[in-house]
């Protein structure tokens, strides 16, 4: 008889393992982790029939030669679960292999059948093949143990002997210790990143460094932010965001407020890069130079600090590239370059690389040695702008190719677009991304958003960083000025996740002029120089500094994750739970409201603080000082948001 | 700069297809319909930046040379979605390719600067070439009229006729039907298996041809079961599914009740396969010969019937593999060959099939021969015996064999397991499945495993078959004998999903009697002949020709995942509706209730049914012939158990 499909290559097998958590979009991509995270991996495992089944998760290091193995355990329903540490950073490979366990069937068989009185000749028989077979794979004391208890089942006489050992704990042992592995099936093998802890955790401080001058009409220096490193460390941020430092092009400049044409004298944007003086890899003169650039990363060092640089891939008209590449460039029917549009609106002063142009692996090539000089610079963190509008398939190759070479190299994606574009971004390799914190303003829209980042697949690959502001968004809510919203809005993007920033001074300043009728600062920063009083202390910056102190203190901060949200009967209250698995176990409450005092009975899940309905605890408020001794999982809490709008509670046993 | 991953093979590609849906486990497994059924292809597309991207659904059929393309449109959110009939038998291949549109985007462009009152000459000049482009992939008047366009385009003396072609709907039907498609994206190939009609939609009914006779103590025949065609057909079946027709062992037979030892006279079990007469080519000489199988195969499809053989992979210890192939069967190291066992209890009349044999490939080549036996016999239906117990990697491969060969064959799966067990079986290729149906009572039990069979992935793999009792199963619910219990549980069987069957003649008489405390049948036919009156009419069987007829005449039926319960603020009332494309809507209310009168206000989506808020309607209750006018979406109905427990209403129009 002709077959029309070939055989399989293993007919014999008849385990199956299938639906591996986790595992984004069929394996085609990397889950991610921090360093020492422990990976807990799921899978469906099936096999026909009643026997019992064996299974292990194995896992590998990129710099392992050999697979390490975990016994998967069954959680009900056909559901296996292991779990490993990702000891170190890079990438990991893991998956699941199970097979039939013929040895603990009939450990399972003999023990039903002697309690049912039956004498079990055949049974020992068998019993005396499997150990043999066990004793070819053991050593040592065990080899001589299994070997010994071989012979007990051989030995009719020893017929008693050998029932104890064939129901034994020890030979549980020795089987999942020997495992047969017949015919076993192996999962399809899927990918893991572990990050460093940074990926994870970090506070972010956005400023223009042209603003750092303490003169009124100086341009601020890379000198003038290293005198300002104490007070950024002051108030416990550890990465400090710079908009780009690159020379800034004069064709078609843009004024103060984003108008077209520049005055003399204006700064112009940043984000015009490239002019006679250089593009990506060349310092602005007036900011200092490639040494002064180099010290202040230097610098930064001494207060647990570290620059973020910001990847345009953009020209303006007087880049290098435009002569050296056009190619890398639209060019139009009439020979002229496309110029950035919005139709109507046209961006004359920005050139966007064409990433469809027949010498791609160039331009490639060149983006990648920008990151790479960088690098060599001592920079190991970059906020990309816009990522979303350049190729996708390129960021998958640069990231990938550069933390090769830098595994610390972090990667935030600046892109503020449809859901799915963040997600594939995030999954291409980024680190960390924004969001849309900035626009999640009710209770309903913040739990169902950090829900969405938290306990969906979005956890596997998604790194939130949460901004109330950026040098491009001036909220609404914030447009008002009103202190305490600023106090609520800090207070949340650094509670409610691991990674988050503000853009500074103006924040915890204040400051908050809107264009009319945009969510963007009038007189931004983006196209003029500031001059900020940096000596001011407020009670935002007294916020602050204690909240990102509390967060280095308390490991419940580092993980974003580990987030329940916690039932209070008040719209204008948001209630969460944030525990680590050493303890430590954080309540924060914070007022939606920033102008009425507003109260609620909290309901804690008692299960996720250890504790049962009759204990009582202590809930220390680690901002105030302040303790009170709660007990049983309802109590009430009251807030004025004149006073402060939130409670930062460590929850401690008494 | 030397680097470590290579270059994507496409580097200029833009667009990301994923998240394909229908896609069983990544495309491991094919999805399944029935002939003509309109195939619904939904996919995540990304495109970095703001142009306009196309996508194409691709499919062929396993006879087809070249794709079909679809148009794919927009759903929002980065969804798109595109439809293909599924007009022939068998496998088909279907993917999604999507590219950046980069003459959409500049219709887009033109269309928006020229509201602006920009002149576009450059745009224009691009125009041309797009134009150019197109005329080379059309043809005939297509083909002039793109070039005369293009020439408008590059004549500024036509400017204004360019700008009217440029904007036009022509331009854009030319650019849907001449797309540039660069550097696509094309997503992996899934595969679509399309069964014959009685896959989706068929009444099955189960019986054993040994207690076929009329006159009491006979032993029945396939001639007396021809003698019963008229009377099946009547009742209005299509599937006459009969247990295994094989001759049947000695050794261990199995007596009445299922007792160890059969006395003299005693039939045994039909599930005991093989004696020296023969093994599963062979049939049982009391039932008649192979020609008087093959008549009876004939006959049937006088009644628009056919023949289910029932495949039960176990032998009888006198079967004549044992002596063939007793490699085939499990060896204990005394030599003797393993029985079934589910210990403590002992089948010493079943040998089950080793699978993991080391002569799988011959084992496997004679079950597939099997099968192939039968189906030159003409049998088109195979119901397998606890394909649970057997090798999974086995069905997926003699499935597709037989399958190739058989096209029209269809497989049910008997397997009342695991629920991911038989998740699986179906994915691996069976055509239908058993379900919990028979222990599924209580409304919200109900709602909630019809939603999920036809609501979640299981729709897009798993066919089910509802059965209120098998030849195994006595449920407790009509353990009672209560008429009205039976009627609901057959009305909810036939009307629920599209295929479905009773084990009679058991059902349709009533017969309840329990094996004390099991839900197995006491005497059942498993172990002994019974002889029945078969020219008995009842309630029952009056109700079971209507409901099959009704079943046929309304296309609603013909579908399983067609259906939206409606609510109904009575527990002890199910209402659904079942809508099929032709405008052919059924509502079927049914009480739950045997015992008491029930009535509630049941609510219709009337979206569902095509009427609006004022909008008077028919309900048809095609089994009493009663019709009722209702408006609006709220109306009462009222339901006595001892009249009749449901309602089949159709829906008219007046």
């Amino acid at each position: 008889m002709k077959n029309h499909f070939p055989f399989p290559a293993v007919g014999q097998s008849r385990a199956i393992v299938e639906r591996v958590t986790p595992e984004i979009d069929g394996g085609r991509f990397a889950t991610k982790a921090i360093i020492n995270e422990t990976i807990t991996v799921e899978a469906d495992i099936l096999i026909d029939g009643h026997d019992n089944l064996a299974a292990r998760l194995l896992y590998k290091h990129e710099s392992d030669k050999n697979w390490s193995e975990v016994v998967m355990s069954s959680m009900g329903n056909d559901r296996w679960v292991g779990r490993f540490t990702a000891a170190k950073q890079g990438f990991y490979t893991y998956t699941v292999e199970a097979w039939v366990d013929h040895i603990a069937s009939w450990q399972h068989e003999v023990d039903l059948k002697v309690r049912d009185g039956q004498h079990l000749k055949v049974e020992m028989m068998q019993g005396e093949l499997f150990l043999n077979g066990m004793a070819k794979l053991a050593k040592g004391d065990d080899k001589k143990a299994i070997q010994e208890a071989a012979k007990a089942m051989g030995n009719e006489s020893r017929y008693n002997e050998a029932i104890q050992i064939a129901m034994s704990d020890q030979m549980h042992e020795w089987l999942t210790k020997y495992p047969e592995r017949q015919s076993a099936f192996r999962y399809q093998e899927l990918k893991l990143y572990v990050d460093r802890e940074k990926a994870g955790f970090s506070a972010w401080y956005s400023m223009f460094p042209r603003s750092a001058a303490r003169e009124v009409g100086k341009h601020g220096t890379f000198k003038d932010v290293e005198a300002l490193l104490p007070r950024i460390a002051e108030m416990g941020f550890d990465v400090l965001y710079l908009p780009p430092i690159h020379p800034i092009g004069k064709t078609h400049r843009k004024g103060k407020n984003n108008t077209v044409n520049a005055e003399e004298g204006d700064a112009g944007v940043p984000y015009g890069i490239g002019s006679e003086e250089g593009g990506h890899t060349a310092i602005h003169s007036e900011l200092g130079n490639l040494a002064d650039f180099k010290h202040l990363v230097e610098e930064c060092k001494k207060y647990d600090m570290e620059i973020a640089m910001d990847l345009a891939i953009q020209c303006s008209p007087d880049h290098p590239w435009v002569k050296e590449h056009p190619d890398w460039f639209k060019i139009l029917p009439d020979g002229t370059i496309k110029y950035a549009e919005n139709p109507p609106k046209k961006y004359q002063d920005i050139y966007p690389v064409n990433f469809e142009t027949e010498d791609w692996k160039n331009l490639w090539q060149e983006l990648k040695s920008v990151i790479m000089t960088w690098a060599e610079w001592g920079v190991r963190i970059i906020r990309v702008d816009n990522p979303h509008t350049k190729s996708f398939c390129f960021w998958e190759w640069v990231i990938a190719e550069v933390k090769k070479d830098y595994p610390d190299m972090i990667f935030l994606a600046e892109a503020f677009t449809k859901p799915k574009v963040m997600q594939q971004l995030a999954k291409l390799g980024y680190t960390q991304s924004y969001t849309y914190y900035v626009w999640r303003t009710s209770k309903a829209e913040l739990i169902e958003y950090m829900t969405e980042l938290t306990k969906g697949e979005m956890r596997h690959f998604f790194r939130p960083n949460f901004w109330p502001n950026t040098h491009d968004i001036d909220p609404y809510m914030l447009q008002t000025g009103h202190e305490p919203l600023f106090l609520i809005r800090y207070f949340m993007a650094a509670t409610l996740v691991g990674n988050y920033g503000i853009f500074g001074p103006t924040y915890e300043y204040m400051y908050h002029a809107p264009y009319p009728g945009k969510e963007e600062y009038a007189f931004s920063e983006k196209y003029e120089i500031k001059w900020w009083n940096w000596e001011h202390r407020n009670k935002l910056t007294y916020v602050i500094s204690q909240v990102n102190r509390i967060r280095k203190e308390n490991t419940a901060f580092h993980s974003t994750n580990n987030i329940d949200f916690c039932e209070i009967a008040n719209e204008q209250l948001l209630a969460y739970l944030k525990t680590a698995s050493n303890g430590n176990r954080i309540l924060c409450i914070t007022s939606l409201d920033g102008y009425n005092r507003q109260g609620g009975f909290v309901k804690i899940p008692l299960w996720k603080i250890g504790k049962n309905e009759w204990e009582s605890y202590r809930v220390h408020d680690l901002i105030s000082g302040a303790t009170y001794i709660w007990k049983g999982d309802t109590n009430y809490v009251e807030l004025d948001p004149n006073i402060l709008p939130f409670h930062l509670f460590r929850i401690e046993d008494i």
